[in-house]
């Protein structure tokens, strides 16, 4: 038995966000104070770093929720199966559905539950659940998936990464601009073919690290203090992933027994293009190897940072030749990776 | 192998709030008009209903993960165990951490990364994650356990179930009443002795179902529209649950192989007294069997109905010999099943 995607589907809003729309934005820094700078200056500096110029935004009246529904449409009519045959719906997410300009998180009932929901799933043996584990979420959906396929618990399960950033932002803090919606989603079964999920690694890094990513104020210190918005300290962030994320990938390489010159993609969590590319760098000289051409498909220029989304939205993307210069053959093996809130890290070692 | 609950711990507020508390309540109906009779009345019949006299509510400096953290500790303590040897923080909860007197849930980072950062555990391989699965989340919690530790996975687990409820009610609404706070823990193993977990099952009730508990408006039409509280349809909940809650149970039992005359003691989640009575009478008539004397050892009377909670607080009281006439002896059968949100439902045959 091997435990394989048979399907994929993504949600990207039409809605596009471009870096011009924060020229008029107030940003301030962490104390309140007024950055001496342009605005035009800091969103340049913004793109350089992350390399985004522009993001998508959920149209105002979808939820997180919907934005998976319609992804999850798409991986079951990819994969071709009947719905009623899913053990499972596992969906990974941070802020559960928040409407369009309101502040309260809506998780009850769980995001998966409203996604099947939706689906029109009758079978009750369906089980449907949301997990909580940042923006790995998706990737640690897909892990926990093939622990229930390997206990004998469930044969079909379907992963969805679902999320809307832009509803948690505080438009005061510059980081704001990194983050987007969208929604990504899978079929993960038991196969008798080849391949498949080969070696997995999962961390939790919570010691020092638990509060880089939190919910905080917003750095307009006259707003109302009861309201939070998504924060992060970037450069603690940076410097983890740098450290943590090469090693933990090379730690599945190597489980997965794969020679790193079999690496044909590596699907990395969308968070920032010169922390995605410090860490490929880093990756590859932990092997003495030199990187790859065309290795690390990228979408965050144009998608921004959609969190548990981003992973399996680049798969999608990728295996529909719908980004330039990338494709993905049968026999290819791939690195799913992903960093985000706990801080936790994982990584899949995956046989196409 | 066999997978057996080594740990268990409880964290009861000490905070009592008893029915007289609600005599200055402004009750209304749904469509917001006045309820006519004398809040005295109206407490009274909620008690006749519910059972419940009192329940617990959380200090205002606390939040849920806070809770969870405490009964964690206990678990830890009695199981005696090294917490740096857990490989899996599974945290079930409904609402997330909601801070005394204000309306944002505060997910992120997840409250198993906040309850691992506070027991100052340092392995990153414990993998920090929280579950969303509505009041049956400890027990769905204790089935993940299970499945990471049979797919090799895992050998150890804490299982934590924590909820203020009290911080997600609507005042005006009668149900309100019902709503506690508490946490419960248990550490979930691997070990060579005998019984432990015989079977489980679950079950997600989404098609009609989905929202019959959900995230609403106040029942005072004058509140916020954007201020969203804790709503259930209880009527459907209740017919629901007497429908399919012994069905479950049956199926589960059927499945352990152990005859209904083993069973020693049932711990099923706290919604409502008399809910919890109709659904083990008609359990036994399933068996055309008569309810043997203190087989359903309840809380509800003086703790509420604190979701996720109540299962594991009931089974670590028992165990402690803290309710009175009941205890639990090696070799024990016993059946946790839970309701609630979704519409989920399971249940676990185990043999203490």
């Amino acid at each position: 038995m091997t435990i394989k995607i048979t399907g994929t589907g993504s949600y990207i809003p039409d809605t596009i966000e471009k870096n011009e729309r924060f020229h008029n934005h107030e940003f301030l820094n962490t104390d309140g104070s007024v950055i001496n700078a342009p605005n035009e200056v800091i969103v340049e500096k913004f793109k350089a770093i992350t390399g985004i110029s522009e993001r998508r935004y959920a149209k105002k009246h979808h939820t997180s929720s919907d934005l998976g529904f319609f992804a999850a449409e798409k991986a079951i009519k990819d994969a071709n199966i009947d719905p009623e045959t899913l053990d499972y719906i596992i969906v990974a997410h941070n802020f559960g559905d928040v409407k369009h300009n309101t502040i309260q998180a809506d998780i009850i009932p769980s995001l998966a539950t409203r996604i099947k929901h939706s689906l029109r799933i009758k079978n009750p043996k369906c089980i449907a659940y949301d997990i909580l584990f940042g923006c790995p979420g998706w990737v640690e959906g897909v892990i926990q998936a093939q622990a229930f396929i390997k206990a004998g618990m469930a044969k079909r399960c379907l992963v969805i990464g679902t999320e809307t950033l832009s509803r948690v932002v505080d438009k005061h803090d510059r980081d704001s601009m990194i983050f987007s919606d969208g929604a990504g989603a899978t079929i993960v079964e038991a196969t008798n073919e080849e391949g498949g999920i080969l070696a997995h690694e999962s961390a939790s890094f919570t010691y020092d690290e638990a509060y880089y990513l939190y919910f905080g104020n917003s750095n307009n210190p006259d707003l109302d203090k009861d309201t939070r918005y998504i924060k992060m300290d970037g450069r603690k962030i940076y410097e983890f992933a740098l450290l943590n994320v090469p090693k933990a990938m090379k730690a599945c390489l190597d489980k997965s027994g794969t020679d790193i010159s079999e690496v044909k993609k590596i699907f990395i969590h969308q968070a920032n293009e010169k922390m995605d590319e410090a860490i490929l760098k880093r990756f590859y000289r932990l092997y003495r190897t030199d990187i790859p051409e065309n290795v690390m498909p990228m979408s965050i220029q144009k998608l921004g940072n959609s969190s548990v989304a981003t992973v399996p939205t680049l798969f999608d993307l990728v295996k529909n030749n719908q980004l330039e210069n990338h494709n993905i053959n049968k026999g290819d093996v791939v690195i799913f990776a992903s960093v985000g809130a706990g801080m936790h890290i994982n990584a899949i070692v995956y046989k196409y």
